[in-house]
C-alpha cells in the first residue's frame, strides 16, 4: 500500500481548499497512492488521532471537488502548532513517524504559511536523519503573500481582489456628500504591505481611491500623513487612505491607538493603526472622518474569490502531487511568472531550507519617494492576480460552500 | 413643456441607482416628459443651482441603464438637509417652486428614506397650499428597512444578502480551530433590528451560526447575553452572535465602548455594541473572543446584491412615473406583498401623510420570547428578499459601475 495524508495550517485564504481540491483531483485521475488521508487541524490531527479518509468522503459527494475548490477557510481545520527543535524534543517527531509507519504514508502534504514550512522542513529533516522514505512536501497559501521563493502565495490575489473591489465600492460611498470628509481603511498585513498595496488595483478613469496609500515598509511619519491629506483635500472633497495594520515610527513603534484606551467595562481595548489615524484626523484638522477596518472577510469572502488565485492554487496542489511522484522529499511547491503581459507561469519546487522562516517584503523601489503610494512596477506584479470569478453556486441567495458538519464523525 | 426632476437622498444602498433607472428607462418608453432632470445632493442642488439634464447624459452613454442600475450609492449624490415647517419658514419653498417653474416641471421625484419622505410630504403639501400642480412623489430606499405603509424597502434585500452571506463566510473562518472562541458580529441598524435579524439566513444544515442575535426591539441583558453563550459553549467550538448596533439596557442606554474612551493620542473614541460585548466576554469568560464591525460595505456592496431587491426597486421607479401620469402627488410608492411561497408582489402607492416620520420596528412577536433569536415568522418574511444574483461586468477582475467623473460638469 501506498498512501499520503494531507493538512492544512495556519490563517484562513479562500484558496487553501483548491490546493488541498488539486492533490485530491490530481490522484482520482492517476491513482498513485491507493488512499488519501486528511489530518484534522493541521499536524495536531496526526498527533492526536483525527484523521479522515479523504478518498471515501471525496468520492461519496457530488461536486465534491469543485464545491471545495471555492469553500473558504480550512476544509479540514488548522493549528498553530510549531514542532519542537528536533535536537530538543524528539517525542513528536516519533509519534508522527510511527502514525506514518501504521498508515503506509508515503507523502505527507502540508498546505500553509510560514509557520507551516517551518514544519515541513523539521519534518523532511527528520526523516532524512533517521533514514525514512517519507516525503514531505509544502504546498504555500497566505493571503499576506510574504513567503519568498515563489512569484506570490495561494490566497493572495483573492484577498488583492476582495480589496480593491471593497476600496472601490467605499469611493462611491464616500463620494455622496459635497462636503470634507477622509476615510481610512485598514488593511492586514502585520510585517508585509502586499495586500494593502493592491488598494491601488481600485483606481479607475473616474476614481483616484485610495488617494494615498501607506505600507509598513516605510515608517509612518504622522507629520507627513497630516501634510499629504491637507494637500489632497484642497483639490478633492472625499479622501481615501489605506493603510497597512502593521505601519510603524521611525523607531519601529506600532501606529496604534491601543495604548490606554480602556472602555466603560473596565476591559484594556486593542484598537489599530486606522483608528488612531482617525483620531489624528479628528483632532488635527476636525473634519469628517472615518476608519474602516476591513475585516476577515478579506481572507474568507469566497464569493469575491480570484478565478487566477484558485486555478494556481488548485494546480499547485497537483504540482505536490506530481513532485511526490517523482520523489521530491523537503520541497515547497513555488509558482515562476515567465510573462507579465501576456501573463505566464510555470509550477516549479524550491529546497525548503531555502524559504522557510524568511519574509517578503515588498521591494522598496516599488514604493513611490514619498513613501505614501506604490509605483508602477506593484502595479504590473499585481494586475493578472486578481482576475477572473469563479463560478460561486448559489441557492437561495447566498453562495453554497461545503459543508464541515459531521466531518469529525469520519474519524478513522 | 413638461419636465421632470429627480434627487437622491439620505444614506447610500446598491439599489438607489436602480429606482433612478427605473424612472429614466420608463420615460425612455414612454417618452411622457420632454426632459428629466436630475438634481445634485439631494433637494440642495434644486436651491443652489446644480441641476443636470439626465436624458442627455443618459442617451450619450452605452448601457447607461444597466450599469446604473448596479452601481451602489447615489448617483446623483445625497444631501442630509431638512426643510423648515412651511410656517416657520417657507423662503426655500419659494425658491424650489420658483426653479420648478422656470424648468417647466410637472414632477419631483424623492428617492430616499424617512427624512426624505418628510420633505416630499412638506412640498406637496406646500403645492396644494399655493395652489401648485407640480406633483412630489416619493420612492422609498433604506437599508434598514424601517419605513411603514410597504412590505420592504429598496436596498435592504441587498443589505441582508451582504449580512447572510459574510456570517456564512465568517463560520467557515471561526471554525478551523478547535478551541472555544465567541465572534460578536456588529451590524447595522440604530432603531430597527431588521438587518441584524436577517443574519439568521446564513444557517444551514451543517452551521447555525449566527447561535444568537440580539436586536433593539428587545431590551439588551447582559447577564443574560453572559449565560446564553455559557451554555452554547458547553457544545460548541465557535460561537457566533450577530448584534445590532441599536441595542440597549432595560433604561435605553446603548450598549457601547464609548464612555470613557480615549486612545493614546487623546482622542475620544466611540466603539460600539460590538466591541463592548467583546470587552465582556473577554472580561467575563477570559475567552478567545473578535468582534467584527461589518463595516459600510453592508450597504454599498453591489457585488453581492439581491436581484429580487435591484429588479424591485427598478420597479418602484417605473410605478412612481406611472403614477405622476395618474396625476398622484403626495405620495410614496409602496410594495404589497400578496404571497410569500410563491412570493409575489403588487406596487401601489400611498399618502405620504400616512408615512414620513414614522419607524417600523420589528414586531416582537417575530422574536423568540428569549430575545436572542428571531422565529420562522421573520425568516418567512426575509427568505425571497435577498434571491438572485444581478449580472455585475467585471474588468480586469473588477466589478463596472457607472462613472461619476465630471458629472459637475454637466451642470445647467
Amino acid at each position: 500500500m501506498r498512501n499520503c495524508i494531507i493538512a492544512q495550517s495556519g490563517g484562513p485564504t479562500v484558496a487553501i481548499n483548491a490546493s488541498l481540491a488539486g492533490v485530491i483531483s490530481e490522484n482520482i485521475t492517476g491513482h498513485f497512492f491507493d488512499t488519501v488521508y486528511g489530518s484534522l487541524n493541521g499536524i495536531t490531527g496526526i498527533l492526536d488521532g483525527r484523521v479522515l479518509n479523504l478518498s471515501e468522503i471525496s468520492s461519496s459527494q457530488n461536486d465534491f471537488i469543485d464545491t471545495l475548490k471555492v469553500t473558504p477557510a480550512m476544509y479540514l481545520g488548522s493549528c498553530r502548532h510549531k514542532l519542537p527543535a528536533i535536537s530538543e524534543n524528539s517525542e513528536e517527531y516519533k509519534k508522527i513517524f510511527s502514525f506514518f509507519d501504521e498508515f503506509e504514508i508515503d507523502t505527507f502534504f502540508y498546505i500553509g504559511g510560514n509557520d507551516s514550512m517551518d514544519t515541513v522542513l523539521k519534518l523532511s529533516d527528520y526523516a532524512r536523519k533517521i533514514g525514512s522514505d517519507v516525503k514531505v512536501i509544502g504546498i504555500p497559501k497566505t493571503i499576506d503573500n510574504d513567503l519568498i521563493g515563489t512569484d506570490h502565495t495561494p490566497g493572495f490575489g483573492s484577498a488583492a481582489k476582495y480589496i480593491a473591489s471593497s476600496i472601490r465600492e467605499i469611493a462611491h460611498d464616500t463620494y455622496i456628500y459635497p462636503v470634507k470628509s477622509v476615510t481610512i481603511v485598514e488593511v492586514m498585513g502585520r510585517d508585509a504591505g502586499w495586500l494593502t498595496a493592491a488598494s491601488a488595483l481600485a483606481r479607475n478613469e473616474y476614481s483616484a481611491a485610495p488617494h494615498l496609500i501607506y505600507l509598513p515598509e516605510k515608517p509612518f511619519d504622522i507629520e507627513a500623513f497630516i501634510e499629504d491629506v491637507q494637500k489632497l483635500l484642497k483639490t478633492n472633497n472625499s479622501v481615501v487612505v489605506a493603510v497597512s495594520e502593521g505601519i510603524r515610527d521611525k523607531d519601529g513603534n506600532y501606529i496604534s491607538a491601543s495604548g490606554t484606551v480602556t472602555d466603560n467595562f473596565g476591559h484594556q481595548q486593542l484598537s489599530g493603526a486606522g483608528k488612531a489615524l482617525e483620531g489624528i484626523i479628528a483632532d488635527r484638522l476636525g473634519i469628517k472622518v472615518r476608519s474602516v477596518e476591513v475585516n476577515i472577510l478579506q481572507r474568507c469572502a469566497s464569493h469575491l474569490a480570484s478565478l487566477t488565485d484558485l486555478d494556481e492554487s488548485m494546480e499547485q496542489g497537483r504540482k505536490a502531487h506530481l513532485l511526490s511522484q517523482a520523489g521530491e522529499s523537503g520541497v515547497m511547491v513555488v509558482l515562476k511568472r515567465t510573462s507579465d503581459d501576456p501573463y505566464l507561469t510555470e509550477t516549479d519546487c524550491l529546497d525548503i531550507h531555502k524559504i522557510a522562516n524568511e519574509v517578503k517584503s515588498v521591494p522598496t523601489d516599488w514604493i513611490n519617494p514619498e513613501g505614501n503610494d506604490v509605483n508602477e512596477k506593484m502595479l504590473t506584479y499585481l494586475r493578472p492576480l486578481i482576475t477572473g470569478e469563479p463560478k460561486v453556486r448559489y441557492e437561495n441567495g447566498l453562495p453554497v460552500y461545503l459543508s464541515v458538519e459531521h466531518l469529525t464523525s469520519h474519524i478513522i
